[in-house]
């Protein structure tokens, strides 16, 4: 484990000025405090409940660090996450870090120079490697960082499993799966293992069609439709909400009939697409969860490497 | 101008100790910062520029308090002026407030305590006289605060007159406004207005319809639908998207003949609801504008109490 005398030897300081480096204490030239954070980096060193509790005055701020609030389920999940934070008497720094790998790292050097007390990590740009401070008050949501960092998660492989049921119990046969990027370090790749083994258990083949995040909406509009002209599936599995309501448009504009099932189940989607069958994630209590651990590991205690919390199917009503 | 000293002698504490509260140097007892704090806020006492460069260290954060960001338009606006800041080198403290008068004061006490650089505000709750401290780096976004605060917003009235004749255009003769709450401390305002002048000139009659935004959605699926069944409306202007969209819904459910024109004009709309004709706003140079206004402000530059930023009508597409 690295020590506060190895940061102060690398950065050739002493002791004390790393301290007041961390606590933002008495004056300190620009070129000592960049020293100092170049050698905490470099060494992946991040300041332990002790050293961070003499600090004191602290803002008790939380980094956010998502790829988008546009997208409404993150805006759901981020505002209740806020609010909840805001009752424990901690603020929010929020981050939108899609594509920008360099934002996200920018972030987790304000918790190595203990400016920010803690992150919530809903974003996946960065490696492994860039976590490796382990001891760090750093909660995931639906990210694999580090084996030992706590994820929290929906039960992403039974929501694939009831949504593929809900197709078969609707009566299709030919039923493709629409997901994002392979993230091997998301759980979210579950929802499309419960897809597959549900498939098999009917003897049924998958039809696996990737829909990169990245795609612009005009581009996902285009290949969704040249998709779906080129086959006949009569049922689809979309692996989020927004995708899902692009596949019954285009549908319905080629005049075909065909089941979809989504996933994440905002509000807004029950009130504004009130006919999308959709998994259900359990929105506030994810966020409840996710303030109530990173607070838990601020204060030092042990929490678990993973959180897992039930969906459920929530049938459109046409 | 209300002095560091005055708050000393208010607080019963030394000037320096007022200066220590608000550069968080030093040992301070809670009980202290507590009482500073109660006098600098009593006072409406705003450290200057000066006091807050003595801070040195600050983390450069601004506060963006707004009722929302669950309104995709929101969303939209705040991800944009985080991702400005951040390049700016600044960060974004995120606190939603809607129906929260408290929390929004809490925020503002943070400014007060020089824990963070500036605000801009979208939220209304707060009366002109919580804001008497106008020296403060705050900038609103389409709200009154006191008379020499700076506001940023669209042009609303235009954006009430180019709805309203897109309408007449259309064919509609018996035009209605379905509108928030009456904010007199909003701009907003200013697009019922641009409503009411257009009728006048075509010798039309009004028909204000007020749908309360602290209604839950059901209860505005049930109004609106009343709404509509009592009345003959062939043209309707909703002053935010969101409800165009659950108008249009409702009158296809009635079978209704109905020209619908929103407000707003985010991505999402563009691309989830091409066939909404809407007034949009120009969310990009708005958080550009926010972002460099605040700054400015921050650095001690002069900004000029109003900025208003052109609208354009957007057709949707069949």
């Amino acid at each position: 484990m690295i020590k506060l005398e190895d940061v102060a030897n690398k950065a050739g300081v002493s002791v004390t000025t790393v301290s007041r480096v961390i606590n933002r204490k008495g004056y300190l030239s620009d070129a000592t405090i960049s020293k100092v954070e170049k050698a905490m980096q470099d060494l992946h060193y991040i300041p332990n409940a002790a050293a961070r509790s003499l600090q004191g005055k602290s803002l008790k701020l939380i980094g956010l660090v998502f790829p988008t609030i546009k997208n409404i389920f993150y805006a759901e999940l981020i505002e209740k996450i806020e609010q909840a934070l805001f009752i424990r008497g901690y603020k929010a720094m929020l981050a939108t870090t899609e594509h920008d790998e360099q934002k996200e790292r920018d972030y987790l050097a304000l918790l190595l120079s203990n400016q920010v007390d803690g992150i919530i990590y809903g974003s996946h740009n960065l490696k492994a490697h860039d976590y490796i401070a382990i001891e760090a008050p750093i909660v995931a949501f639906d990210r694999l960082l580090t084996p030992e960092t706590t994820v929290v998660s929906s039960d992403n492989f039974e929501g694939g499993i009831l949504a593929t049921k809900a197709l078969i119990n609707s009566g299709s046969k030919k039923i493709a799966i629409f997901t994002g990027n392979d993230n091997t370090n998301s759980p979210t790749y579950l929802r499309r293992d419960g897809y597959l083994l549900e498939l098999e258990r009917n003897q049924l083949k998958p039809h696996i069609i990737k829909i990169p995040s990245q795609w612009t909406l005009l581009r996902k509009k285009v290949e969704i439709k040249k998709i779906l002209e080129n086959n006949d599936f009569d049922g689809v599995f979309c692996t989020d909400d927004l995708t899902a309501i692009l596949v019954k448009d285009l549908a319905s504009n080629l005049k075909k009939s065909l089941n979809v099932v989504g996933f994440d189940g905002t509000e807004f989607i029950e009130n504004y697409y009130p006919n999308l069958t959709t998994i259900k994630q359990p929105i506030n209590d994810l966020a409840e969860l996710l303030v109530d651990l990173i607070i838990r590991k601020i204060d030092g205690d042990n929490i678990d490497i993973t959180y897992q919390l039930p969906v459920q199917l929530h049938y459109g009503i046409d």
